[in-house]
């Protein structure tokens, strides 16, 4: 339990709030070259979404043999105000039921990745190839994070058979979730133009704003679909309506809005977005759609099998194949091999004074220990 | 002619942009004194609103004779960019069909102004009692403007038995429209609060953008009335919708919107604000009315008929009597006795190289004199 303990705050101990350079890999390079990784390293992007880090690390097996990758991130959320002891001044702290790791990324992600490679070190190096992907842009726009790394994977000619990402998919107890998918993601910008006028001459002018209203209306009514086998139903929820006209007695020209739509498998980033597009176009306005990620599903079978395994044979718990929540960075390692999430538990992630159970670091890093060596066993 | 366009000039190169005070007060005191007027000015209000300048002067004529008021105001709205000569240097230039006068409130209204003093020089005192209701505060809030005039006029027992606003309600041509009513105007500000989540977890959030969207195309749907005998329709404006929210996956916890109604004489501002604050409520939201003004209406008749003869004598125009337009301080005075709104050509007003026709003054100045001496003999 010392090693990834000290590993986890080794981590947390050097800040990297999005986008993440420098100190943080130094840290994670000199854990992986003692055994045996070959380290790659580089930045990308400029100001203000980077420039970014990334590192990829491979441990090459026998010919042949299969090739197992852990995915994550070291960088952090901006830890905010009000915590106990400092963000990145990782402390154990008794309290009723063991002991607590404190500090930002304890969850989300740096314990997880602490665990990783606590891990890989009880893992002989015959048992076939492990790589670790890790971005140093995962909480931020994801723009020079992990589909750089997907590039310089497929330049290198290095391609996983399984990957498992890290996030923190426990929610109650260490174990009782997984997330075998996530929805995809899609923002859609909306806008109405229309004629500036004084209101006590309306026909002179032409007021955006009840088309929009309108519009949104409309698109608020949508019911994209009734959920799938592995899925919730899709959401739509307008996040932003801005005129931004202070004048009382003026008839603004424009009126815009903003879409933010959760989809599941029944549906592309492309067709809701030309979905949107018809509507607004229809109430005389335009859309703007930016897809963030399309949905994805490992259905279950050999390799949601393997994990179960793994985390029943440590914890006892047989965890449940959710595709709830946020997006992660599973929505471009997708196109790689078929991924899954597990990793430790979420209630204090984003949070001020995140902490992990120190006990939990010691299970999952026997848990992953399972899951790979299953893994390149299949 | 020469007369009026002096005293013209004199108002318009004090400059006086809401709130005016001060110099543009001391020049038309001192038009107002040597034609036997006793002259009030006081001041009211502070920053940012005021202080605002207000002006009553009274002529009285023998005892028991009627009381005829001119009213108006000598602040401008500001001259802004682009003219050709100074917005406070008055400039007479030849133009085809005749020399026109250039500089802020030229039109509206210091031009008026010249026109009623110069009309009263033409009156003997003995025709009856004359007053001006003169204002430094009517493009703007008008808290501290007529309202403060009326108040005052109260105090000291003066009671107009007609009063006309010396507003620039003509057209095409000086004389082809009075104003006999004007409509109401109220503005209402709307809120919805609801309660911030993340957009992955709408079930935890509530979102307060649709109920804001229901609430507001309800209200764009109501047919207020199909107008009056004398009013066109009322109408209902949406005039700003303000989230304020830059995250793309966060919901908001409040939106806000405003409307603005002008509306005619089968309404109260009471009794929309009801309609208005039903519906907010019923969609989850709350309404803040502020009623800017009641509707007025001087239904054709006696003054109208004075106005229309004079109007008629000197240009053979008949006036149309129009309610449209927004708001002016006929609001206000339509309290103290009735009132009818004519003056210059509106065209040019409060726009840049605002003018007037320098022949309009001279017609302008016979007109009210004739309306002035009809009015007392009436």
């Amino acid at each position: 339990m010392t090693e990834v303990l000290d590993l986890a705050k080794r981590l947390i101990a050097a800040p990297s709030v999005t986008p993440a350079t420098g100190e943080v890999f130094d840290e994670l390079e000199a854990m992986l070259a003692p055994l045996g990784f070959a380290v790659h390293r580089f930045r990308a992007g400029h100001a203000p979404e980077g420039p970014v880090e990334n590192l990829f690390a491979i441990r090459p097996g026998p010919a042949g043999s299969k090739h197992f990758a852990f995915a994550g991130h070291l960088d952090v959320v901006p830890p905010g105000e009000g915590w106990t002891s400092g963000a990145f001044e990782p402390k154990v702290r008794s309290v009723p039921g063991g002991d607590l790791l404190y500090g930002r990324g304890a969850v989300d992600m740096k314990g997880s990745i602490a665990c990783m490679v606590d891990a890989v070190a009880g893992i002989a190096t015959d048992a076939g190839t492990i790589s670790f992907i890790i971005t140093g842009d995962e909480e931020g726009p994801a723009i020079f994070g992990t589909r750089a790394l997907i590039d310089h994977m497929r330049e290198t000619g290095h391609q996983p058979d399984l990957c498992l990402v890290g996030e923190p998919t426990s929610v109650h107890r260490l174990g009782d979730m997984m997330k075998i998918g996530r929805r995809g993601s899609l923002n859609i910008w909306l806008e109405v133009e229309g004629k500036e006028g004084h209101v006590a001459y309306p026909h002179l002018a032409d007021n955006p704003i009840p088309k929009l209203v309108a519009m949104l209306a409309e698109l608020d009514a949508l019911v994209l679909d009734e959920g799938s086998d592995w899925f919730q139903p899709s959401n739509l929820e307008i996040t932003d309506i801005e005129v931004g006209n202070p004048a009382t007695n003026v008839i603004p020209h424009r009126a815009t809005a903003r879409l933010s739509i959760r989809f599941n498998d029944h549906h592309t980033g492309a067709e809701l977005s030309e979905r949107v597009i018809e509507i607004a176009t229809r109430h005389g306005g335009a859309a703007r759609p930016v897809i963030s990620g399309e949905p994805f599903l490992t259905p279950p079978g050999q390799f949601s099998d393997i994990v179960a395994a793994a985390v029943a044979a440590e914890t006892g718990l047989n965890p449940e194949p959710s595709t709830t929540g946020g997006t992660s960075d599973a929505r471009f390692l997708r196109a790689v091999c078929p991924v899954i999430e597990f990793g430790l538990c979420n209630a204090t992630m984003h949070k001020r004074d995140e902490a992990v159970a120190v006990e939990d670091l010691a299970v999952l890093t026997r848990i992953y220990r399972r899951i790979a060596m299953a893994a390149l066993a299949s």
